[in-house]
């Protein structure tokens, strides 16, 4: 790498850790971009000074205003720009003047409303300060590291999946779910209209930042698609990379030029550059987020061979049909296995599925899953529990988590019964086990583990 | 119908719809299942008498507890049999001495244990008896309709979906989840080794139940198929039939086999014969709940013309791909329709996705659905919605019902931040327009109001 692109990559990562941060057009109306973003910095509780900037107002939630960022009396290294679009360009030269190092341009206004020129001013303002830009139109940026929530939308805890996302408002609905799931992301990157900093540069940071150890990426379309490719392959040696790609039919394609004026490109094109790249391609945003944490809790799977445990027929069916139908194989357990499953009463089957019924307990959940991790039969395991309604799910959880500790194989579990399952499906993934609550996404999360495998073997 | 068959189909209805009910085996030890099911039923607060027999209780959640059927002094329509396997024989004709028309066989021990001379014991009393016999393993009965909640399972609201299983647990996880989904079900029927009442029988029940509008079916095999198929294309044509079929792989096939002795079938051979008996096929229990919830408060669609509305142009194209996928089409609006939208401001597509932009507001989306409802473009629409962080989303719900009401045309919404719009939702849902949490899935919602169109008019 030369010199030029580690200096770019050492002021992006400044940008998303910032000593200090000022929020340039903030507003002390409720309901105002410029008030909700600093109003989400304060609350999220930032742990560097921050800096509310606008020329007619004095104080904003309890901050000193300044005029302009020029009056900050200290350094600034990350600005967030929400004033309207024809004043960016003028904000970004003053910006340069104060050496601020990074800004994130919420406002909107450019070329994803046909306004190239005013774009182009903007970039070229960035460019000759010498300051590397997120946006313009965009939603904002989270680092949950330092706690700061530059963006208006929801405040996520702190984990280890980063999300990048070129459409904002997506981004914000795929934040406020995994929030109501309990989910933790490392980063939120919502890009806009990438004037300067583009997704490939975004994967390379976070390939640095050790905090991220899964990234998820949604693109409509793609400026400079060999680099993106290339430094995906290189970053997903290290660190899995999954993405919904939009805008992949007829339609969609043209209804994503007139919305971001990216060219979408051939779904068919995509697909293979994106395997061979060994990025995951998820198809909706439930699947992006069930790959996503279960990635980065389990370990790849050795290979293709699953092993189904449940306390009912028809669901551990549904995951076995799922898994053929994504060309995994729940295969029969060897005789061996058999035999070490004997103490299993006879109303329950050994074959795989192996059905523990309904009147079954923690202890055979346990045992068999110890046998089954312990045997050479299957690569990977499926915990399927649908408990009936008296019963409390919490001991099955921690069977399962005793029977995991001991194993090196990924587990992944898929207790089915909505709020009977609740506290159940908290201890589960809390220990560590991502929870999928229906079989078809409980077969495909495992999926990711064996292509992620995949690709590690194709490049080792 | 000949006569016999006439009546033995009001004997089930008198099954589901009883004067009074008896829990044979029940037990005053909570979590045994002859006390769980008794207390459902007493909570749930059914509208005859309950009476629990046993001879070696006095009383049971204050209900005084008979030593046999027989000793009960009123008629009894429907027994709730949970005693051990071997005893139910002799359990089934006393029920006949005392004149009961119906038994559902909780007990379990049967064919799905390979015990199929003791299956074959039980439907010979049965039949000895005249008595129409649910199960034997089975999870039991609800009818919303008369508060009958004759199960382990959770207590579900009353609505207009009849769901049908095989299997009793998966039963109990779809109720689960609908439940907290906030769905109804008319009725819940777990059928379990179905040695007498098949599917079938259960349609044309449910064909003549007034309370039912759509009806949902669980099935792992067939034992007449011709007969299954051949019902549920007659009842198509009245009311929309939904089926998940599990085992459908070779070794979902394999453990299907084992788990209830019935044969599985070729996945592709069911697949042809679902689609030409009209039956829509689900590939996973949210999808069977999310077009059932959606045929039971939406007309067919006319047809494949989707017109999409969004505030955000990432997840609108992402509706767009997914309808492409299922070979639906989200044309774009005629000149005539785009100058009714000339109202939008320039920043707006008028293209499919029709984007309102971020900025947007109730107005807007009720002026552009009441013009793409009105205009002779679109077959159905697709409503989505992501809203900022600090934005209510029932506006905007309100104003989508204002437009659904004044339309004939289907509505499926896509309202889609988590708990961000969870009162939005629950504004558009309580108004009768489906919500769908993800584009992906908002696309199936309408495919099934296109399949259910295209198999009226195959019929018609």
């Amino acid at each position: 790498m030369d010199t030029r692109r580690q200096e770019k990559g050492a002021q992006l990562k400044l940008l998303f850790e910032p000593r200090s941060v000022a929020v340039i057009g903030a507003s002390s109306k409720k309901g105002k971009i410029g008030y909700e973003i600093l109003r989400n910095i304060v609350d999220g509780q930032f742990t560097g000074p921050i800096y509310p900037i606008n020329p007619h107002e004095k104080a904003i939630l309890d901050l000193k205003v300044y005029p302009s960022i020029i009056d900050v009396p200290t350094i600034v290294d990350t600005c967030i720009i929400t004033v309207p679009p024809q004043a960016v360009p003028q904000v970004l030269l003053e910006c340069g003047r104060k050496k601020v190092k990074g800004a994130v341009v919420i406002s909107a206004g450019f070329g994803e409303i046909g306004n190239f020129a005013l774009e182009k001013k903007v970039l070229e303002s960035a460019l000759e300060c010498g300051i590397r830009l997120i946006g313009p139109n965009c939603a904002g940026i989270i680092n949950t590291e330092n706690r700061l929530y530059a963006t208006i939308e929801s405040r996520i805890a702190s984990g280890s999946i980063a999300f990048i996302t070129q459409s904002g408002a997506l981004g914000g609905a795929v934040l406020a779910w995994a929030r109501e799931q309990g989910m933790g992301f490392s980063k939120f990157i919502s890009y806009g209209n990438r004037s300067d900093v583009n997704e490939a540069e975004l994967l390379e940071y976070l390939l640095e930042d050790q905090q991220t150890k899964v990234i998820a990426v949604y693109i409509e379309g793609l400026r400079d698609g060999r680099r993106f490719l290339s430094t995906a392959q290189r970053v997903g040696m290290v660190k899995p990379v999954l993405a919904i790609k939009s805008g992949s039919s007829k339609e969609g394609s043209r209804a994503t030029l007139s919305h971001t004026g990216a060219l979408a490109g051939s779904d068919k094109i995509y697909d293979g550059a994106f395997h061979q790249a060994g990025i995951i391609r998820a198809d909706d945003v439930d699947d992006l987020l069930d790959m996503a944490k279960t990635l980065s809790s389990q370990p790849p799977s050795g290979g293709g061979r699953i092993g189904v445990v449940t306390n009912s027929g028809g669901p551990g069916v549904m995951v076995v049909d799922a898994l053929a139908k994504l060309g995994l194989k729940a295969n029969e357990p060897s005789a061996e296995t058999k035999d070490r499953l004997a103490f299993l009463p006879d109303r329950c089957s050994r074959n795989n599925p192996i059905d523990l019924t309904v009147e079954t307990d923690p202890d055979y959940y346990e045992r068999t899953l110890r046998i089954l991790a312990d045997s050479d039969d299957f690569d990977a395991l499926v915990v399927v529990y649908v408990p009936p309604a008296f019963l409390k799910s919490e001991p099955i959880s921690e069977a399962v988590l005793r029977a995991r500790r001991a194993a090196s194989k990924p587990f992944v579990a898929c207790f089915m019964a909505g709020d009977l399952v609740r506290e159940g499906v908290k201890v589960l993934e809390s220990g560590g086990i991502p929870n999928l609550p229906t079989p078809k996404r409980a077969a495909k999360a495992v999926w990711a583990l064996v292509e992620r495998d995949r690709y590690l073997k194709s490049v080792a």
